[in-house]
């Protein structure tokens, strides 16, 4: 253990040392554990500053409140999943629901993916700003790319009912971690859920 | 607002007319309400018995441990799910789909019961003990009866695709909160996941 650096107060200058893009990567990092950890509520402004070694005014001043962080790393931990609806939506329309199902299990197979989706799940269940952010990020975001594929007048409704059994999916073998459901081979839960996903988006 | 009672300490006598029948219910309605109101974690054995007016002695002379206070307040809000395995898988297999569907929805539609359902949810994403006992009082009593019903090798996984499509939307509908999900008519979800429900049980 090194001895704290010590913090500076009021605005960071430009020529701060402290601050920049390192520091703001490492905040982001730090809250990213930190909502991890503590889930939303638990969660302080305080707390991150600590955790990545910074002014808490340093964490106000790239970010804003506390809503405005657990945004930026929900973004962060999201992005693979905000750049992908182009690739899950190329393609012919009778594939989505496999190429979707493989994506979603792709993610969330993936242990840093995982931790980062779980938090976010927490932090939704048992705080309504943190559901404000989930569904504005992947419903707006994800949901709706996917919906406009569609071209059908109940095309949210049916994105939404997809993302249900993927969701339902990802709670009770990540979450609740029921069996045999939490030990089963990813591949074998693409093969049983795609066809779902697919009815739903584009079935009768 | 009454003064509070005198608390008594020790094992409750068979004569403290503040023990007995009446008492364990009190408990039992207080320990629900601390759950809903507070979460697994945030909730108290002393806040509970507060909450009830009788001494901490006397909830763990009914219950024993938190957990088990919280798997008898679970129980409780569970009762209509947990009697009704029997109405769900009577009746041809083919309609078991609907019957689940409307089953699940039914709960949920309920204020009382969602209520109830919605901090075991809570709680069971947040807290490993209440996942567990989420498991064992759903998973082990209701999908056990549902899977028995099907007699195929992959019973118990058919089940839990089955209750991941329904337990999605739950999240959805009553706690994200996603538009059009959460203000649709339940009646035309029951039509929507019906079949999916069908498919995961009985499908080939």
């Amino acid at each position: 253990m090194t001895a704290a650096a010590p913090r500076r107060r009021g605005r960071p200058s430009r020529t701060d040392s402290a601050a920049g893009p390192a520091a703001r990567d490492r905040i982001l990092a730090a809250a990213g554990e930190e909502f991890s950890e503590r889930g939303y509520e638990k969660t302080s402004m305080r707390g991150i500053a600590k955790s990545a070694d910074v002014d808490p005014a340093l964490v106000h001043h790239y970010f804003g409140t506390k809503e405005q962080v657990f945004e930026a790393a929900v973004q962060g931990a999201f992005a693979p999943v905000l750049e992908a609806p182009g690739s899950i939506t190329d393609g012919p329309m009778d594939g989505v629901g496999e190429r979707l199902a493989r994506f979603f299990f792709g993610v969330w197979e993936a242990p840093g993916t995982r931790r980062a989706l779980l938090a976010i799940l927490r932090s939704a269940v048992t705080n309504e700003t943190a559901a404000t952010v989930f569904r504005r990020l992947v419903f707006t975001q994800v949901l709706s790319r996917v919906a406009g594929q569609l071209d059908r007048p109940d095309a949210e409704l049916r994105a939404e009912l997809a993302a249900a059994q993927l969701v339902g999916v990802a709670m009770l073998r990540y979450v609740i971690k029921v069996e045999p459901l939490a030990s089963e081979d990813a591949e074998l839960l693409v093969a049983r859920v795609a066809p779902v996903v697919q009815e739903h988006l584009t079935g009768p």
